[in-house]
């Protein structure tokens, strides 16, 4: 393992590839392994050591790609098993979480925050601890949006009907005066112009940016940037229906999937 | 096990509600057991052996409640596991599809039926399947529409968003000339006045109301009807968040939920 390795991600499914494609935008040069666990998903609906367990196969299987960095693309895998996974590894190891909850902060002028996810990230809490525990003043609103997931999922980003359900879900947060909103869920990207006709107003904070980001500065950090003299490498593996992926996946990614194998974990 | 025991329903979830709804309004007098696996949900993306064993454990533990009959209220069971566990039981076993087929073909008197479900139930090609065995002549689209299910869960089954989504879904079956539309995934007759304002001249077939139907047919032709004289019981179990099963559930059922265990299969 040197610093021209892959970075590697692992989402339950098809959400990290916003996180992914972030991750490719920033650093050009560097080669990328994707690992999207589909015939799991979703991990939010199932029991904190379920979703551990499912994180260490998922982890395991990209340190035997060699990785330098491994990405937790996924909201529920990040608030459960980030901690338990950063222990057990010698590489560093970053979440999805820990970077949307500091741009928040950040962004927060009068010290109010919104938040919206699944409704398992939303009542884990996960957010309004991470934010409370960089600025306890920070006030937190935190609000499921169940539909936003198969709207993205289904090409609905544009139009009547995600414009609406935006509004059903978030006209109500234009009156608590929030500086900033955290997309708490990797599909919410792909909805961020619908969001922001809603609340034009509210600084959006993109998780999967901010990952990206925080990607960057920890390589930077430890000198383990590509030298860009190799080859660049993307490759994506599944654990269930890889044409699936493929047909949705493109649209969160802007781009083809070519590289793809399906897996046993 | 005689009359007076109870009718056993299974569903991966939540949606078998519906056909426990149309049972307890058909049968007033019957005792009803349900089963939602809810820690498995849903069963459309799994593999067909992996829904082989998990439908088999259901119907396993509701043959130890000592049921009279079986109904497997999830399209995606009865697609895959219906004969297997009708040759491997003594009592009847009633599945959601050939009721909803029998009926699509009795009113469509153009001989053109549409079929609507989830992208796992139309994938399967069940429901051509029993309409093509009932009457060959029988033309059928099938038409998958992923926005259905979320929007039932999330009690949005009025107003604007549903009927956009309706609209974009069966905009084009108005002009195929059908005579009748099955809802073809038991969240579906939530969404049935919806349905019918985008194609007010279709007949809807109801799953859940064919399958109550079937259910009643059968267990008069066996003379297993309750006899009336007893204490009616109505008991729910699921595998995983009660919580989740009882708020969602209510709306299903128009109905307090009272008697709900977690249980392990």
């Amino acid at each position: 393992m040197d610093r021209n390795s892959s970075i590697g991600v692992f989402d339950s499914g098809i959400g990290g590839l916003t996180v992914m494609k972030e991750i490719a935008a920033l650093m050009p040069d560097e080669s990328l392994v994707y690992l999207g666990d589909t015939a799991r998903v979703p991990y939010g609906t199932r029991s904190a050591d379920t979703v551990k367990r499912y994180s260490f196969e998922c982890a395991r299987f990209l340190i035997q790609h060699n990785i330098k960095l491994l990405v937790i693309a996924c909201n529920t895998a990040s608030a459960v098993s980030l901690e338990d996974i950063r222990s057990s590894l010698d590489i560093p190891v970053i979440g999805v979480i820990e970077p949307g909850a500091r741009a928040a902060v950040r962004s927060a002028a009068n010290r109010r925050v919104g938040v919206i996810g699944t409704e398992a990230t939303i009542n884990s809490g996960a957010y309004v601890k991470a934010i409370k525990a960089i600025d306890s003043s920070v006030e937190v609103d935190g609000f499921a949006c169940p539909l936003f997931v198969p709207l993205v999922e289904e090409g609905l980003t544009e139009g009547d009907i995600p414009y609406l359900a935006a509004k059903k879900y978030l006209g109500a947060m234009s009156e608590k005066g929030i500086d900033a909103l955290v997309l708490g869920c990797t599909h919410y990207p792909l909805l961020k112009s619908v969001i922001a006709e809603v609340l034009p107003d509210v600084t959006l904070i993109d998780s999967a940016v901010e990952t990206a980001r925080a990607v960057k500065e920890s390589l930077q950090a430890d000198s383990m940037l590509n030298s860009g003299e190799s080859q660049r490498q993307v490759r994506y593996f599944v654990t269930d229906s890889p044409e699936r992926f493929v047909a949705v996946g493109e649209r969160f990614l802007g781009k083809k999937i070519i590289d793809i194998s399906k897996v046993e974990l």
